[in-house]
C-alpha cells in the first residue's frame, strides 16, 4: 500500500460500537504548526510511545502525507512552536469486512467528537466500503473536521448531533 | 555541541578569500514551506546528496533548530509543496583562526549574493571573534538576508554593495 497517496473516508460515530473497549487503542495527541495556507498541514504528534511529524499536502479524497518518525527529545523540542493548534485523543483499532476503522473519541475542548476513519488503497475500494451501523454521516473532505481545524477551534463544530 | 541552539554570527563577504575554490564545497537547494508566522521556519534541504527537512523556532542569537534526516524519495515529495520559496547556493567550508567560515555564493535569481556564516558553542566565543579581511558588514539577526526571507523575493535586498 502506497502511504504516499491516501485514500480515506470519514464519518462520524453515531454510538460507540459494542465491545469498542476491547480493541487496541492508543494515546495520540497532535500539535500543528502555523502554516500560511490550508493547503499544506504540518504536524508533530505523539502516538503511544512513537513520535513522528507528519507533512500533509492537497486536498480532498487523495492528498500526499508523508509521516517521519522521530526521537522523543525532537518531539519535545519541537512541541512548544505548536502552542496554539493542539488536539489530543484516543483512537481505537476496529477491524471490520477486511478494513481497519480508526475510531477517534476526542478529548479536552474536543469532547464529545467522536469520528471514524477508514483507509483504502483504491479508490474503487473507497467507493465500494458499505458502513456498518453505529457509523453515521459521511464528512470526508470536510474541512470544519480535520484535526489541523479542529485544534485551531476551541469546542466542537457546529451541530455534531443528529448525526 | 549543542546542534539544537544555534549561536552564530553572519557577514557578507566583500571578496572571495584568495584559494576559495580549493575549499570543499557541496550544492544546497531549499525550499520553504509557507508559514503564518515569521517566527518558524521549516524547510526541505539538499546538501549534497543528502536530504533533510529542518524546522526552526524562535529569532536572533539563539535558536531551535532541528535537522531531520530524510530519504531523497521523501524530499521528491516534499519539494512541489515548496514552490513558492526556494533558494539555491554553493557552501564552501573554509577553516579560519579554529573556527569554519561557511561561504555561501547564491545562484539563480540572488546571484551576486555571497554571505558568510560561523557556528559558535557559546556566546562569549561568538563575541570574541575577529573576522579575517574579507568580510565586510555584519548582518547578524537581520531578517532580509534570513534564506525563508530571501526565498520569498526574487533579487537581492537592497544596497549589498558598499559592504
Amino acid at each position: 500500500m502506497n502511504k504516499d497517496l491516501e485514500i480515506e473516508r470519514k464519518f462520524l460515530v453515531k454510538g460507540l460500537p459494542s465491545g469498542w473497549k476491547r480493541h487496541a487503542s492508543s494515546q495520540i495527541v497532535q500539535g500543528y504548526f502555523p502554516m500560511a495556507t490550508g493547503e499544506i498541514e504540518i504536524r508533530v504528534r505523539r502516538r503511544g510511545s512513537q513520535h513522528f511529524i507528519t507533512i500533509k499536502g492537497g486536498q480532498g479524497h487523495k492528498r500526499l502525507e508523508e509521516e517521519i518518525e522521530i526521537s522523543e527529545s525532537r518531539f519535545r523540542a519541537l512541541w512548544p512552536l505548536t502552542r496554539a493548534a493542539r488536539i489530543s485523543k484516543r483512537r481505537y483499532k476496529i477491524p471490520f469486512d477486511g478494513h481497519t476503522i480508526e475510531m477517534d473519541i476526542y478529548q479536552g475542548t474536543h469532547r464529545g467528537l467522536v469520528t471514524a476513519d477508514i483507509e483504502f488503497d483504491s479508490v474503487p475500494k473507497s467507493r465500494a466500503f458499505e458502513a456498518p451501523e453505529w457509523l453515521g454521516r459521511e464528512i470526508t473532505g470536510r474541512r470544519e473536521y480535520a484535526n489541523a481545524v479542529l485544534a485551531r477551534r476551541q469546542g466542537l463544530p457546529r451541530k455534531i448531533k443528529g448525526s
